[in-house]
């Protein structure tokens, strides 16, 4: 591996590299799967590679916690861009094997909810186990553990399986969201459309707190597009949150909101600005009335003159 | 009248004179009496006076509704400093009169309210009419049009009046507090104990318009001291809303919910930062969790670290 | 004076007058004009009159303080309806003056205000005095004190007085908005286009009180359409709100803001649900999303199911 | 399995079925373990079992996802009662393995994160591989197929295995919370220290409505516990809210914030009030200023009183 390699979470053939090999930089780079995000991320953190491509959200099963928890604590990473991957599954197995020979399946735990009905309904008496993660599974399958596995169809030809099915999924527009994190650097350039992450910590027995991270937020007019609690560690009931919002630190409104966080908040941890995947749905949002950057400026300008006795 | 001269509400012996006397520097410079508030105002707008002192408050009559609609209105002035004065009223009669005398009484209309009680015990059955002023009253008196005025008790010598009974006042601690306005000029400097007054109108149509006002006060932890509804003239139902809050135009989080009205509302009208007159209850207070200058300094260099990829 | 007359505020010829004969039980009822509007309310609160209709709030000049005030303190009183009066003075002279001749004037402390661009463009050189009312001026113009009074052409017939000049306003759309006040009684029936008035008093010393006032409407969709502070009497600094919303009692979204003021505040004063005088702009408004009458029946029947395990 | 039996989530051995055993009915019914949560569930939704006890919360690991999901969607459930169990885990072996002898470590993929300062101090050349359970695990040691296994003490005899290392766990204080649910039935009686669950999913495209759901909470004075979101599956950036609160459906301001949400959301899934496992810090605490139920009534009465003129 060396300083300029991606990591990604392997073993080669997951979705995560799927969505790496989406990036054109990827194309230059050494790509070196790790067996798990800590892994994959400590690697940036230890300067061996320059980054790290994880997921960190699917639609269907929600936040990868392991991901989300290692962004929050120990020395900081920041998210450099994110890539959306739709999913869906193909049905791995040895050549030669038909559906009726199914006796066992196997993928990543995250896998079977998003395959449950498809399996309900053509291998009702198949018994699944988990496995590390689809790739593995195609690993298992190859090795004779089990008869099929659930995982992308650009797994079949690393693992020489044969994908009985394809375009498997139960629900519609299943995503992934994968961020490429890296060491703090600054942000890439603003683009107008673009998503800041933060994790926010509360002070403790604060009723309220959680209202008042919102209205840091809502005051200036900064739309949330996520928000995940998670646990601090320190016991039940202590939280720490995960959160998105639209727009970029060099945003005005973006930038007083996260002074806002800063100032209430006993530790705020940024996680960087970076542009949105997916088009926006109706193209540049118009900020909302009074929190567009022209009008920060008008007010800042106002607000000396006010001091200097010229308003 | 100089360029350096104080005007203020007149005639001779109103209790704004009173109260401007209180003021140091009233010691070196000619005070000049002005028949209405908008007079008053209106010499220190022409250059022809240096400042005005002018009521704005009355602990029981509420607003003194003249002197708010000339500061939110015409020609701008701001506010230098504030007076309060204890109003208790003395019955002034020429000599020689008894209290069985009294058939006509006179006073401002502002004065019958804070006497009324009094009245009906002591002087059942005398008739009361208004004059322009308790002075004008009082000079009233004289001329022997009325019997007895009520006026500040300092208003006797000046009328050859007597006070025939002093200290009267219905209501407990009344007070009326004054404004010396002049032409806008860089605010007093900040003492800790400060008054921020602003006269702030609402975007049309737009319910929720005054929780948002407030709104950008409370997440920046502003204290309102006073909110006052005024009629815009554009026709029922349309108000602007003239405001103090806690602080000084220095401080971060004032300068900041500042900002964040003159970007919300169409206008924004700032009448000046300056000390508080009476004592705090409890001395100076302590800002709310976050909102002290150093919060507000820290969150910003932090800020400024995580744009720079340094934090 | 009769149980079953109406008292108004007077003397013969004010506006009040005028905007109490537009009711149609004003034709049946005796009317009787009272010198101010705490007579005019007391001779309700003593049995000696039905109700009294009195001034509430001008355009240009704002809240009558004396009717905000009395409907606040005292023994409770309720508006049963309201009345809108556009306002236009005429000059009223005895007959034969001429413009030319007019060295002094007069009328009502409010009407000045109303008129002023129009006298310093009219009649530049004319000394104002104030009067106890628009008619008591004209009173005294037929007396001979001074030579033109401001008030309602309605008023020259009774005060054998001749309007030199008619429709007289500096500002456009002046209207004063008058109530009709009577005992407690049960409210008028809901019409769908109401308007529901509340005095309600703040805790002490708790910053954020306002805001919690107005989050009781806010977060039930109810609209405010009217707010003033008015001092408590208690001391500098010290508020009541008089407040008007939209809706009526009988709205489930305004029972239950009403009742929430209730429970934060130490004292709310239930003024009344009556119809609003003049049309809406733009008919029957649709309440917000969530806060219709069935919304809440809705929701209370699923509580319901929900407390019973049937949900 | 009978009707009246529990479920949990098993196999045997698990936190689980530990948890389970602290309930006194446990000891009267019989206790079926279930591969799945949603296995656990089934079988109450189908009337085989009477409840399921199933893990919710990891005070480490945060929300099981497979519960909260469970809970959200398909036919009803409710939570009838929550247990708290600190978490610490034995190291289980063969009897005769020594520390130097493990190569291989298994346990629940939740198991590892709480465990793995221990094992990087004590085993840092020992390869983790996950299993479906740690029970699970415990049953692959017996097996042979790894060395060693993280699972509760108590597993140790149903596997025969040893317990070569007691009381392992990263985190102080480590916790899970796990609930009773059933098919919906009347709440459990009002304790006065109770937790109030439900889901809440938001309209659409409309910023702010996370806001506007804390705000029903906040203005009735009702704390949050919990707040998760979880994807609705309809898409990436779509979620829904798992909710927990202070207090007890029959509390009257968490009857009225549960209307409040059931009339601003498309949908809303009550999941039950149940008493609250642990002691509060101090003791029953006091509703905050206005929202007792004392003061709900009082205030009901107060406005029948109005609408009824008797105010």
């Amino acid at each position: 591996m060396s300083a300029s390699s991606y990591t990604y979470l392997g073993p080669e053939g997951t979705f995560t590299e799927a969505a790496l090999r989406t990036l054109p930089e990827a194309a230059t780079r050494e790509l070196v799967p790790m067996l798990s995000v800590p892994a994959a991320l400590d690697a940036v953190r230890n300067g061996e590679a320059a980054a790290a491509l994880v997921p960190i959200e699917n639609s269907v099963e929600g936040g990868v916690t392991a991901t989300l928890d290692e962004l929050a604590t120990g020395t900081p990473l920041m998210i450099y861009r994110e890539v959306l991957l739709p999913i869906a599954f193909a049905l791995l197995v040895r050549p030669g094997t038909a559906l009726g020979d199914i006796k066992t399946v196997t993928g990543h735990p995250v896998a079977q909810p998003q395959v449950r009905n498809w399996l309900s309904a053509h291998l009702p008496d198949a018994v699944w186990e988990s496995a590390a993660s689809n790739a593995d599974g195609a690993r298992l399958v190859r090795e004779g553990r089990y008869d099929a596995a659930f995982a992308g169809e650009f797994a079949a030809a690393t693992y020489a399986l044969e994908p009985l099915v394809t375009d498997i999924h139960d629900a519609q527009n299943a995503q992934t969201r994968f961020v490429l994190a890296g060491r703090p650097a600054r942000p890439a350039a603003r683009t107008g459309l673009d998503r800041t992450s933060v994790v926010v910590w509360l002070r403790d027995d604060h009723p309220g707190a959680l209202m008042e991270l919102l209205q840091e937020f809502a005051v200036r007019g900064v739309n949330l597009m996520r928000i995940e609690s998670r646990p601090t560690g320190e016991g039940m009931g202590r939280y720490c949150f995960s959160v998105d919002c639209e727009g970029h630190i060099s945003d005005r409104r973006v930038g007083e909101a996260l002074m806002g966080l800063k100032r209430i908040c006993p530790k705020v941890r940024f996680l960087g600005s970076y542009p949105r995947a997916g088009a926006a749905p109706d193209g540049m949002p118009e900020p909302r009335y009074g929190t567009s950057d022209g009008d920060f400026v008008t007010a800042a300008e106002w607000l000396a003159r006010c001091q200097d006795g010229r308003a």
